[in-house]
């Protein structure tokens, strides 16, 4: 016996989606719910796939089934397919499992031919009608079917009507249809070759092949390569008996849903068309009447469908999108499926209906996605004033989404110029080809960024994302001239002072002002309460990544329980700092070595009180250290420094009052503070060449001497993180004084302080030994001195393979373990985070070699495995390590997700992704419930 | 009771080595087995460690044991310690588990004063002697208990022999030592402001105290730092009846080997001195001589020497160092220890034992290190000649030691210049600041490189040691100027032509020439019984990484099982290949993304045949493709490699006639083999300024555009390995044609072939899957072509982390796995092996921080533990996976050794590490056994 290959609209349900598409398995659940279907079937997803299978032909038994079923719909109208008496039409519609917008193929008035043609005129009266219904099935038929040029017919159409003097399809009469379809068959006749087909069934079959094949049509199959859904999936096919929303005055169409998919409100929303067909809504030539007018204007059908709404949202439990017909006064339901929202609507509509009792708290927790959250956390454009935007052809590239929200300002090109003009309020867009660590009293001064290279990781949009500042990076259409100040895109040129908006949530960049709405978080009740669910049911803590008090001010609002990552290294750059940090690193060169060598025999001395020669030689070079004017010049500006960090971590712990804060040592290669080894060779040479002033020759050659001499080959796995702790002496024990001191400062003040000293990039415990040792000493002599003791912790991050793999043996030492997996990443996998965008990634994800940007979202198989390794091993040797994530990552709800399986005690994200992680750290738990 | 501190040597035994020193356990085991020792007793290294946790007070009941032993030694000899009649003399020695030569103290004579000086002489009947032993004993006491200047005792010798008008000890009449004495007396009186100790109790007491000290002296304490031996070892003190080799004729003094320790020849070899203490010979001032004349001299002792001397070898069943000395006829021994030999001498002494029945198979396998086949198997420095050029100050400066072997040449300062003159035979020593790539054809063409920079894994070093030329590089005592073509060291200057001698083996650098002594393997008839031997026992394939077929051919001389490694880089920087390379490269810019396009479309029609559109698109490109000169070009230089790599292989694969040949896909970033950034930005600038040619102006610039473009921020995480097959179509699949139409070149002449095509830095399967499918399909098409099919692998490294972590989904494509250490380190410890050595592994490895250079030998904890991962992953989906190495630890003992362990099937090393492999593979096999 053949397999089933169709199924009657009262034989399938919504269990079935799979089987018979979203849309076949909504029309058969509402047709088994007894509400008003028109009478049809499905041709399953199946019968898709074995016909591809089997080489372009049917399988065995569909076409059978196809006219049983069609005889069962000729039973249910009472009509028949081809008969002019009564004729029987259909739709054929393609129905694929998840939504596909516009992607795949549908024909209507399938069964019309003259003498159905006539005798549909018979039996509505309307010749009009008939003749106008005629004219839409031969020009979809030839061009969906036939795949003839949609433009030949359309031209035909308009010559018509500038003959007659009209300019709307309304105005066409009787005999202008009449003459137009003449045209359209000669038309096809010549194309075709063939006459214009005319029986009904062929017809069918034809529109069922269609249907099949525009699953593999280049617009469906670009589609789904880029959604990432499975080519074998297949659609299924309806065909539905046709209604007609263009009878006259008491028919209709249109489209609801159950509230407003805008703001949520519990309130119908959508629009309908008195007297008109669907696609008459689609087209756009017509504005459509609001809903609601059609409880006066057909009273009877509106109460129905109200009541049918409101069933059906009660059905599925979700905020239903629902089509619509009435023919003649009968309501006609022709779709219903959850309905797309914003994200403002989805969270309220997800706690409304927890209020009405028609979800759980844990299922309005899985209705928001984290994407939501964000989402509604920063501006945006005000819908109208984009679209506005759009129509006057003001959008201007579109870049990657590097850091959300929506920003308007002046274009500048140049760090300091933003920095000056942001701090007189002028709102800016600093757009610069990239940026880099100088540019960041820029960016900070600024109210969005702007790049025209560099990939989500880069620095402009890891910057902005630390910050919340809504950033457009790697727009690679436009072209940025810093020297005329001015940036280019195809021939529309923007000049700095020119004002630009553009929109970090989506990518998009626009020439002149867009009004943007902000979000303020606390008036946001509806997301506050999901939130507050959120927290109730998750395990994991949801910290922050912040390395300045505003940003742990506005994570401490969204709910950030301590900060996992503050980066010291950003506070060098702060204005004054980096001529601090400069002298530092070049009086380095003469002074660390002597510095080493000096704290080596102190520790000799120290282990050996009998060395009496090393007590001598120790004496000796403390004395020429002393008078050395490198190592004074270096201990200077160290000593420098000390007040500087002091007080930055005065105002963090002053925020973070009560919480634990997590404070990372220097990290970055110091040639990171200096300027370019490339751009200073230049200098130097166009001097040499000028003639210019000897003295800044002089001093050139010198900063490039000292900046070639830190030059690595591959500075990522280079001299930095705790290398410079321990090769560089003074500095991690300034830092460490530095954060003693001023959470001894604080808590006098009455603050409640927990810090947390990380030490980064440590390969192996003897590193952390070595570090550890010498920083818990200062530690406890602050406190000595000061006659106070703190809690505190010592701990590192895991962020070099090789840390991950003697866990074991670090958490003997470790209190905590932070996952730096950007660095994790690079290692792992073998890839520059700074060069791989340009150069392979971007071609691995389109080649899908990556299935995701490791960057973005944890390579769990790899990374992944590195971490569950590293949580084993360290709690094996120490069970109350504290274990958090603070890469990029962390903000990422898959990789949340994960953090949560392997048992992470929290994830730490930057402020804004911080109610992001609270609902993915709730919704693993929820997911996690499920599986079970 | 108090722990039992003393032992005398009738108690000790071998066995106990670390309670007695090497040197009390030597003389225990002497004494047990009848042998004429001086009686004596050894105070335990354990009362050395309890002395100093004791804060340098004798523990409890050690003084009072000594005392007790020393009644024991009174009773044996039948003298009296203090005893002005017949007094007891003893000496004081150190002696820790493992030899210090020099590093620790010894006092002779303890026990003198006036009154048994006396004694002495009336006793002997000889004044001179007995004053003689006095002056000996207050100046030794003085200097090492005492700590005085060892000079100012010294000069009141050369003052008196200067009154006297003699010049040598011996001519000291015994008045003049008798005022020498009381000069030395003097001395002391006023440097230590008390009389020297007359009380041999005392003087034993303070002897006692010195050796113990001598353990934290700063000689020693450097010592056992450099030599990793633990510093809570101790040392024992022997205290031993002295006996002398100083009384008249019938006495004397010597040490004696019972092998040849150079050569390894079965026959007594050592020296001796009649009538002479222990000091004597080794102050050097009268020439000892060869032992056999001892035969005519004092016959009898002779044959009792050795007798013992044969009795000591069969006992120990290793060849023997021992001192004796022959007091008035009668032989005490000394001192047994196993005796240091040169590489030579170690592997013909254990053959020939295990001829003699001595030792088994097994055991001449242990004996032998693999250090030192390798020493063995390099040319060496005669050491006679050397000592002439030590003696002449030719000795120029230490490096490191970078590629075994001695060489002699004419310094060259520049490769090109190197390789003409070294093309006409003329034997070169290549000097350079350092290497770079496009140096080798010169270094290939060199007798051996010296480079002021770079570590043991800097590129001079591994080029060389893949050569077997001997290199010493980071000689950073010299000064090498390129444009004056000199180096200077200590202001000696070495110009361009000059001779000098490098020694590899031991980073020594020499002017002038030094006569050099090459073995040649097949003439090292005991190497090559050794490591047949080897082969029977060791589980492990030995492979060899050679690049042509010269290495290809010294490897399989030295026992290469196959090739793990053919680099075909390398390849592509010989002559003539680098302008063909270079054009790829920089057509590739515009070239490389329209081939991918094609390929893209190609593949995307092959697998939609009905895309009518991807069709005509294809069709398009195609046409442009065929008339874009950037393509043709890109597509011209690939072809022009091809025939040249073919013949590359021909080459190898002819050599390695019935052994696979494992060939890596191209591997380092493209601007490897373009010019310097840096470089070109200079001379674009200095072109600009000085106006130069346009034209040259124009090449420079668009070359540095390419450059540019090409360039990383860390080059070794970036595009490279099989990203540039995928990203670069056209490279990869022309490498694998030459591979195959060369395999099947060659197999038609009757070699037979097995190559195996590794494809490198794979980190996801899916890389893997790409690059391998498209070539098997290469592989394919030219043995269909070609009407003949061959066995042949394709494989990938394991050189990234995330590699090792999911080998298991990697082994289901690959049918081989080779660990690529160098990089594994490199992103498992986020080390950049470029960067590292002088930025700060050196002084991870002063501070010990790293155990051991992690490119030098594997890291075990994280590395190790990758490939442990990797072999278990790999061989859960794929049972017959081939696993190797071919990093450069693949040649390290101990790395073989773990490879052995973790199951890998073999090792790859460079062709004269080979016999090395083997040996170390088959002593892991030896030492498992033992561990069970």
């Amino acid at each position: 016996m053949a397999e089933k290959w169709v199924y009657l609209f009262s034989e399938g349900d919504e269990s079935m989606r799979n089987l018979l598409g979203g849309k076949g398995a909504g029309l058969s659940e509402m047709t088994r719910a007894g509400l008003p279907v028109p009478p049809g079937f499905t041709i399953t997803t199946e019968a898709c796939n074995a016909y591809f299978a089997n080489g372009e032909r049917f399988p065995a038994g569909m076409w059978d089934q196809t006219l049983a079923a069609l005889r069962h719909v000729e039973a249910q109208t009472g009509k028949k397919f081809g008969d002019p008496k009564n004729p029987l039409l259909v739709s054929v519609r393609s129905g694929a499992r998840v939504s596909m917008p516009g992607m795949m193929d549908t024909v209507l008035n399938v069964g019309l031919n003259p003498q159905t043609r006539d005798g549909l005129a018979r039996l509505t009266g309307d010749e009009r009608f008939a003749w106008d219904a005629y004219r839409r099935f031969i020009q979809m038929f030839s061009s969906i079917v036939k795949e003839m040029e949609r433009r030949a017919f359309e031209d035909i159409m308009d010559a018509h009507k500038a003959k007659a003097g009209v300019s709307r399809d309304i105005d066409l009469t009787t005999d202008m249809l009449k003459a137009i379809v003449a045209d359209f068959k000669a038309l096809y006749r010549k194309e075709m070759g063939a006459d214009f087909p005319e029986d009904p069934l062929q017809q069918l079959q034809e529109a069922i092949r269609a249907v099949f094949a525009s699953w593999y049509g280049p617009r469906a199959y670009t589609y789904r390569e880029r959604e990432r859904i499975p080519h074998d999936w297949g659609t299924a096919v309806n065909v539905v008996t046709m209604v007609f929303g263009n009878m006259g005055s008491n028919s209709g169409t249109g489209v609801a849903f159950t509230r407003n998919p805008s703001t949520g409100e519990r309130k119908l929303y959508g629009e309908y068309l008195l007297n008109a067909q669907g696609e008459d809504v689609v087209a756009g030539i017509r504005t459509p009447s609001h809903i609601e007018d059609m409880a006066r204007e057909l009273p009877e059908a509106y109460q129905q469908f109200v009541e049918i709404a409101a069933r059906l949202e009660k059905h599925y439990r979700d905020m239903q999108d629902m089509e619509f017909t009435i023919e003649r006064g009968k309501l006609w339901m022709l779709q219903t499926r959850s309905g797309k929202r914003t994200a403002r609507a989805a969270i309220k509509i997800a706690v409304d209906m927890v209020a009405e009792g028609l979800i759980s708290k844990e299922e309005a927790l899985v209705r928001v996605t984290p994407d939501q959250v964000d989402q509604l956390l920063h501006p945006n454009f005000d819908p109208e004033a984009k679209k506005i935007a759009e129509n006057r052809g003001d959008r201007l590239a579109k870049g990657l989404a590097a850091s959300p929200g929506a920003a308007v300002g002046m274009a500048v090109f140049d760090a300091k110029k933003a920095e000056e003009l942001g701090k007189n309020k002028t709102p800016i867009i600093l757009v610069r080809p990239e940026t880099s660590p100088e540019d960041v009293a820029g960016m900070n001064a600024s109210k969005g960024i702007l790049t025209q290279h560099g990939g989500m990781t880069s620095h402009a949009a890891v910057v902005a994302r630390g910050w919340g500042i809504p950033c457009v990076a790697g727009a690679e259409a436009i072209r940025v001239d810093e020297i005329k100040k001015q940036f280019s895109v195809d021939g529309r040129v923007i000049r700095e002072g020119d004002y630009i908006s553009i929109d970090g949530t989506t990518g998009e960049v626009f020439a002149g002002q867009i009004k943007t709405v902000s979000p303020r978080y606390q008036e946001e009740k509806e997301l506050i309460a999901l939130l507050g669910w959120a927290d109730q049911v998750r395990r994991l803590g949801t910290w922050t990544n912040a390395d300045r008090p505003e940003d742990a001010k506005a994570a401490r609002e969204f709910g950030a329980q301590g900060i996992g990552l503050c980066r010291t290294e950003h506070m060098f750059f702060q204005e004054g700092r980096i001529p601090i940090v400069q002298r530092m690193i070049l009086e380095s060169l003469t002074a660390a070595p002597i510095e080493r060598r000096l704290g080596d025999l102190r520790r000799h001395v120290e282990s050996n009180p009998n060395d009496e020669n090393a007590k001598r030689e120790l004496e000796k070079l403390e004395q020429e250290a002393n008078q050395n004017p490198s190592v004074q010049a270096y201990r200077k500006a160290i000593a420098d420094l000390l007040p500087l960090q002091r007080s930055d971590f005065e105002g963090i712990f002053e925020v973070m009052d009560g919480l634990p804060v997590i404070i990372r040592l220097i990290d970055p290669p110091l040639h990171e503070f200096l300027p370019s080894r490339l751009e200073l060779t230049r200098e130097v040479i166009r001097l040499e060449c000028n003639n210019g002033s000897q003295q800044e020759l002089e001093e050139k050659r010198k900063l490039l001497d000292a900046v070639s001499a830190l030059a690595e080959v591959n500075p990522m796995l280079g001299l930095r993180g705790c290398r410079l702790g321990i090769l560089y002496p003074g500095v991690t024990e300034m830092q460490v004084q530095a954060i003693f001191e001023a959470a001894i400062n604080v808590t006098r003040r009455g603050v409640k302080v927990h810090p947390e000293v990380m030490i980064p990039l440590v390969m192996h415990v003897n590193e952390l030994k070595v570090e550890q040792t010498k920083l818990e000493k200062v530690a406890k002599e602050v406190m000595e001195r000061e006659g106070m003791n703190l809690p505190y912790k010592f701990g590192t991050m895991i962020e070099v393979p090789r840390a991950a793999l003697t866990a074991d043996q670090i958490a003997e030492l470790a209190q905590f373990f932070s996952f730096g997996t950007n660095d994790l990443t690079q290692m792992g996998l073998g890839i520059s985070r700074d060069d791989a965008q340009g150069k392979f990634l971007g071609q691995y994800l389109d080649r899908k070699i990556l299935p995701e940007d490791p960057f973005q979202t944890l390579d769990k198989d790899g990374v992944g495995k590195l971490m569950r390794m590293a949580v084993e091993g360290g709690r094996a040797t120490n069970p109350n390590l504290e274990i958090g994530i603070c890469g990029e990552v962390g903000g990422d709800p898959a990789t949340i997700e994960f953090c949560h399986q392997i048992g992470l005690n929290y994830v730490s994200a930057s402020p804004y992704r911080v109610p992001v992680a609270r609902l993915a750290a709730a919704q693993a738990v929820l997911r996690e419930k499920r599986a079970k």
